[in-house]
C-alpha cells in the first residue's frame, strides 16, 4: 500500500451537450451528444477519428450531494430484482460518481466530438476520452447474472 | 455548461496488489492480481461473482508527479507509429490518470477479488468496480486505425 494516500483531484477536460436536461433510466441508445473539449487540448484528439467508437469517462455531477449510499440496491431500480452490491451495478451512485461509456464516434470538428449513446445529461463534465480497442476493452463469452438483460 | 466548476476528488475505494512493482509496457495479459477493497464497502461487492468480467477503474499514481504532457505521443512509445493525439492512444498519461480495463474476474472472498489482466501495478488504489455488461461495454464491428493491433 502507498505510505501516504495521493491527492487524487480531477479536472474537467470537456462538457457534454445534449437535449437531456435531467436523468432517465433508459433511452440513451440513440441520444446524439456532442463533447467540446477545452480548446488547449484540441490537438489532443487528433487521430481520434480515425477509431469508430470511444469510451467516455465523465463525473455524475448531480449525483455528488454528499448522501449516504446503502451498499446494496435493487438494480434498475426494479424492486423485483435481487438486492446486489452497489459495485456488481451500474447505478449511478457509487462511492466515486465516475460514469463509463462506450459510444460510437459519428465525427469530430476541431475540438468538438460527435457521439451517439453516451448516457450523461447535458453539462455533464468529462474526464477522459480514450479510444476504444476491441482486444484490450472487449470480453470475449463474458457471464452476466441470470436477472440482467444482455442488451 | 455547469456556472461553477464541481469538485471532483476520488477517494480510494481499494489498492492492487501483485508481483508487478514498476510500470511495464506489456505482458500484463496473464497477471494475476489481488484488488483489496476497504472492509467497511465489502457488501457492496455481493452478486459481483455473478460476473464473469469486471471493469477496474483505477489512479496510475506513479505518473502524478505534474510534468507537463505533450499533446501528441508516438503510440506504445513506438517512434514508427505516427504521432498521435493523447486522447487517440492508451498512454497512461493523461490529464486526469485514470486507467480503465476490462478483466477476468477470477473469483471473490469477503473484500478479497482476485483478477487477471488488470494493467496495475502493485500499490494502485483503485477507484471503482464496475460489472462488465456485454450490451453496455461491447461494440460490434469496431474500427481502429491500421497502425493499431487488434488483440
Amino acid at each position: 500500500m502507498p505510505n501516504e494516500p495521493p491527492a487524487m483531484s480531477l479536472k474537467a477536460i470537456g462538457v457534454v451537450s445534449n437535449d437531456i436536461k435531467q436523468p432517465i433510466r433508459h433511452g440513451w441508445r440513440d441520444i446524439v451528444s456532442e463533447i467540446t473539449i477545452n480548446s488547449e487540448l484540441t490537438e489532443a484528439l487528433d487521430g481520434l477519428d480515425e477509431f469508430s467508437h470511444i469510451i467516455v469517462l465523465y463525473w455524475m455531477h448531480q449525483l455528488t450531494k454528499g448522501r449516504q449510499l446503502p451498499l446494496k440496491v435493487h438494480p434498475m431500480g426494479n424492486q423485483d430484482l435481487p438486492l446486489t452490491g452497489r459495485f456488481a451495478t451500474r447505478s449511478p451512485s457509487r462511492p466515486n460518481p465516475v460514469g463509463q461509456a462506450t459510444v460510437e464516434l459519428l465525427g469530430r470538428r476541431g475540438n468538438i466530438l460527435k457521439v451517439k449513446g453516451l448516457d450523461a445529461i447535458d453539462g455533464t463534465p468529462v474526464i477522459d476520452i480514450k479510444p476504444y480497442i476491441p482486444g484490450y476493452d472487449s470480453a470475449t463469452d463474458a457471464k452476466v447474472p441470470k436477472w440482467m438483460p444482455r442488451h
